[in-house]
């Protein structure tokens, strides 16, 4: 059954080849002051940071840099940025990156005018804004988080171990808009484009693996599962394929920007247990959840049979005549397991770095999440970690 | 492939049993002055009309109403209810409703400031408003239009007998918000229950039927096309099954308010062909849909054969084994009519009151739409009205 919800999206999104142009509508619509965020540099080898430069040139824009946001932005690094921020009096805070520098910047967000500190009031916390809070634009260039429409921010603590990711509530949080053009990303290397394909996956998996019934939000979920199998097996074999390269880069933008959370209770199991590993070995985002995905599946498979029956037959176009509930439900996983191979997706744990010894500091970075089939216990946690070993 | 586009939804939607009490958390965000508009009555029998009084009134609202919008809302009327709007120096309209209320609250948003006549600006000549527009909000209570979530208005000029929809570009003009209530429309007649199906299941086809390549779109509607034929089964014999009431209501929404439309160049052709069917018979619009649907579908499937494979495969799950992609084209097709006919569907125009002597002037009142698998030349139409008595 659908429970009650509300749903609020207000991102304007830009997508296609040369929708950078956009910009130019955007920019005026906020202050003189803008704070230009990205990652690592590559956005200046492939000339996105020289295009954007221009455009705020053009529109006599103020901009000050943060650069070198990491994959998973630390809360020190959101420290640094904030002093930046404050200092420029920004008005408008532009990430050019991935998911990680779009979180960075939602982070950045809601702490600039907050006298409180971040990763206490935001991440330990999980509180609302009471702050203004100031707008993020995006350009993205990294496919998989959907972070270019969500109000998702996922920050890592070094210190104590701990990555966590707060969805706020208040819609001010999302990006006011997103350029979402697909041959930004084809410079990608291929590891970091199978690994976004799989978080697409999975964030598609964490909602559709909850509830127990089949709304709406299922068959959504079952389209777009379909459509990002079908592109990842063309961009895998051809990355500069725009129709591939575009249909993947949309289906990350309605995978986790709230729609098919509506009226499920949703899981993010996956996400915690994978979210532990990316703290311990900083090893990229989708190739932890992919890393840790069947032996969790395999683990709930019996407490939310129906559903991975459904998602055998309907996903992966398994043939249910003369087989048991049970049978068509693992051939829907070893299907899922063919593709995650074919990709060339981690597999385990171990070769991201992870080791027997660190498993019980893992299940102790794991939060628990409720919303799925089985809650799960400490040891099954531990069991799930060394199974992925 | 996905062609370039932008996209952005801000309408705020509250969704299910008990929704309206969101009414109070929306209303404080507008001036004193609403206009309530509503259609026949019906919102008086069953309590809604009483609920939303009560609200406003407890809001401290200044309350003029707008009541008798028809089934298919005339502009005369529109010139009506603009007298009212402007003379109450409308803050909020509220429409409540389906989609012809609330098609025809998005009317008077774009007209109560406007200089120029709102048909000729709007209907006949596709303007953008140049004037301020006054916010609408929407009680919906009956499902099929979508209304509740774009930007498009249907408007019919008895006199010239045309029937015109303007979909509107600028944000501003969709619903800032819209109660979901799916308990609001059990008391429906099962006539409008099935006919407001039909115009869900028509949007997404209507969309579906053009481009012509397998992308994301494409993957989604047929997610939402299976969502509603499954919950439209159930529904069928039980008026008031919570679950599948909500299921259609909540796939209403996305059917049409322009996700699906993403990257793809949509053909509209059958609400071209029913719309003129409606102006000259007052017959309910999902009706007029379903009773040239099939004779223009078989007509055009030469012209679209691999998306009606496609179609009969993934959304009524015919085997293709052994068989010609037109046989399988023609076996979904089949599937549809069969359906159709178990809703109890009208499957033509005659009995909607249409005549052999009509058909002429039904080609006349039927705008050729370019973005279908074929141009319709005015003998075809002809012909379809002919196949369709």
């Amino acid at each position: 059954m659908l429970g009650n919800f509300s749903y609020c999206n207000p991102t304007r999104l830009y997508f296609g080849e040369g929708a950078i142009e956009n910009l130019n509508a955007e920019l005026p619509k906020y202050g003189k002051n803008v704070v230009l965020i990205y990652g690592g540099g590559s956005i200046k080898k492939n000339g996105i940071y020289d295009k954007v430069v221009e455009i705020l040139a053009k529109n006599g824009k103020n901009v000050a840099e943060i650069s070198g946001v990491m994959p998973n932005p630390t809360i020190e690094k959101v420290y640094e940025g904030l002093e930046i921020a404050r200092k420029h009096k920004a008005d408008l805070l532009l990430a050019v990156g991935g998911g990680s520098v779009c979180d960075y910047a939602k982070a950045i967000a809601v702490s600039v005018h907050c006298d409180e500190d971040p990763w206490d009031k935001y991440f330990l916390r999980f509180e609302e804004p009471t702050c203004e809070i100031v707008p993020v634009g995006c350009v993205l260039t990294m496919v998989g988080t959907g972070s270019e429409m969500n109000a998702g921010s996922v920050i890592t603590n070094r210190a104590s171990k701990l990555k966590i990711g707060h969805v706020f509530t208040d819609a001010a949080v999302m990006p006011r808009f997103s350029v979402l053009d697909p041959t930004y990303t084809f410079t990608l290397p291929h590891y970091q484009m199978v690994a976004g394909i799989y978080d697409i996956f999975n964030h598609i998996c964490e909602q559709y693996f909850s509830g127990e019934d089949d709304n709406t939000s299922d068959y959504i979920a079952e389209g777009l599962m379909r459509s990002v199998v079908h592109s990842s097996r063309i961009a895998n074999k051809d990355m500069r394929n725009y129709e591939a390269r575009s249909n993947i880069m949309w289906t990350a933008t309605w995978a986790l920007n709230t729609l098919i959370a509506c009226g499920k209770s949703t899981d993010w199991m996956v996400h915690m247990l994978g979210q532990a590993v990316g703290a311990y070995t900083d090893a990229t985002h989708g190739m932890t959840l992919a890393a840790v995905s069947l032996p969790y599946y395999r683990h709930i498979l019996p407490y939310g049979l129906p559903k991975f029956k459904r998602f055998a037959v309907n996903v992966w176009g398994v043939d249910a005549a003369g087989k048991t509930d049970e049978q068509v439900a693992q051939e829907g996983l070893a299907a899922m397991e063919s593709w995650m191979k074919e990709l060339g997706l981690a597999m385990n744990i171990s070769e991201l770095g992870a080791t027997e010894e660190m498993v019980e500091g893992l299940a102790d970075a794991t939060l628990t999440m409720k919303g799925g089939y089985k809650v799960l216990g400490r040891d099954e946690i531990v069991a799930i970690f060394r199974e992925s070993l």
